[in-house]
């Protein structure tokens, strides 16, 4: 193992177990990013063969899904970690959930991008979109960056960004608003375009989940339901 | 414990440890249920006070999470279950997810009552939103009944009931775009009642989730991602 904060053991087989599943996740992360980039495609792009790849490509995630977390209680079973090497599995079988549903909403997002290809209406929004588009695929590219490394630092910089996604979204369901009031019969594209937005903040929500099983498994500490200014006092405790 | 599926140990201690999880996870949901039907009455009543009341008892709801999921690490590190009693835990702390996660919802649900309460505009709605709020409760009863009992078919019971809310959920949103296009001035208040409809359709996802965390630690079959018709075969397998 290359991180240093991850312990070594007296068992090779054990070290190989943990190191696997490590991977899969990282694998696992690079297929969901790769879904939520061609979703987000297909949406700017008005391309309804990229929605379909990716809807294609949804029963991958589930499958990893489901054979990573038999991997975490096989591990948990067999080898009866504790300390860091328990909250290792922990902390993986929590984040594969995260990825899932990821995957999940990139795949609403696929829909919608297939949906919204057949219809007519104002594509001025796309540029809100794209923006939070990019901003998402940022925090979960750096949670999982934070997660390959185990740096919980890296991690709390990711979740801070969540608010920025948050007030993206707010802006674009304004806009989205306006539009509507406008013009009703823009009321069906419009309401897609804020599906897509609310998917994209759910995707903000769980790249900070990932962040928090990073903070979890470095720091031993549970940051879930805290602010973020609680969550910095833990990763860098005043001195 | 009185379920006869579940099995006995020689350290009494053990015994009580995984008792006193169930019994916690057990209190968590009847307070989420009660989250619940106060949010949908909040709603319904249009009572923004009974509003505030679910948005400050959510912190309990995020506390038991956090407690109760220490406690299965604690479990997991000191009693190193094995089959049965490692399936018990694992499925208790992808309940009690599932269950802060309907927790959160039910608070979105208040949050909108509450912002609902000072709006103008059509009610007549509130019978497809009642209507649905009573089916996704209906669900969350029963699938912490089957969780009590560790019953696996009462949970495939109602995990069927699923279809029917994202149903319920498609003629809600139908008729409130009707009502939006008839009326341009009630796109505010109709999208706050969308946004309802649509945490209550994911309520019935997260019920369907615990009744799958049942199956699997009574069936030890992982039926996520598949078809009702499969699961049906993994709880009734043809004779």
């Amino acid at each position: 193992m290359s991180s240093s904060s991850i312990p070594q053991h007296i068992s090779r087989q054990f070290d190989n177990d943990l190191e696997n599943i490590r991977t899969r996740v990282l694998g696992m992360g690079g297929l969901v990013e790769q879904q939520l980039a061609t979703a987000l495609r297909a949406l700017t792009e008005a391309n309804p063969e990229l929605g379909e790849k990716v809807i294609s490509n949804e029963v991958k995630v589930n499958t990893l899904e489901v054979t990573i977390d038999e991997e975490c209680t096989r591990i948990l079973a067999r080898r009866q970690p504790a300390a860091g090497d328990l909250r290792l599995v922990m902390a993986v079988a929590k984040t594969i959930t995260d990825l899932e549903r990821i995957g999940d909403e990139s795949e609403k997002i696929a829909k919608m991008a297939i949906d919204l290809a057949g219809k007519q209406g104002p594509r001025s929004y796309y540029i809100g979109i794209n923006a939070m588009g990019n901003h998402v695929r940022r925090m979960v590219n750096g949670a999982l960056d934070a997660f390959a490394r185990m740096d919980s630092k890296a991690a709390l910089e990711v979740a801070k960004g969540e608010p920025e996604s948050d007030d993206q979204y707010i802006a674009l369901l304004r806009q989205l608003i306006t539009y509507m009031m406008e013009d009703p019969r823009s009321i069906g594209s419009s309401l897609d375009a804020i599906w897509v937005a609310r998917a994209m903040e759910r995707i903000g929500d769980h790249a900070r989940n990932i962040c928090e099983n990073v903070i979890y498994f470095v720091e031993g500490k549970d940051v879930r339901h805290i602010s973020i200014e609680e969550m910095e006092r833990e990763v860098n405790p005043p001195s």
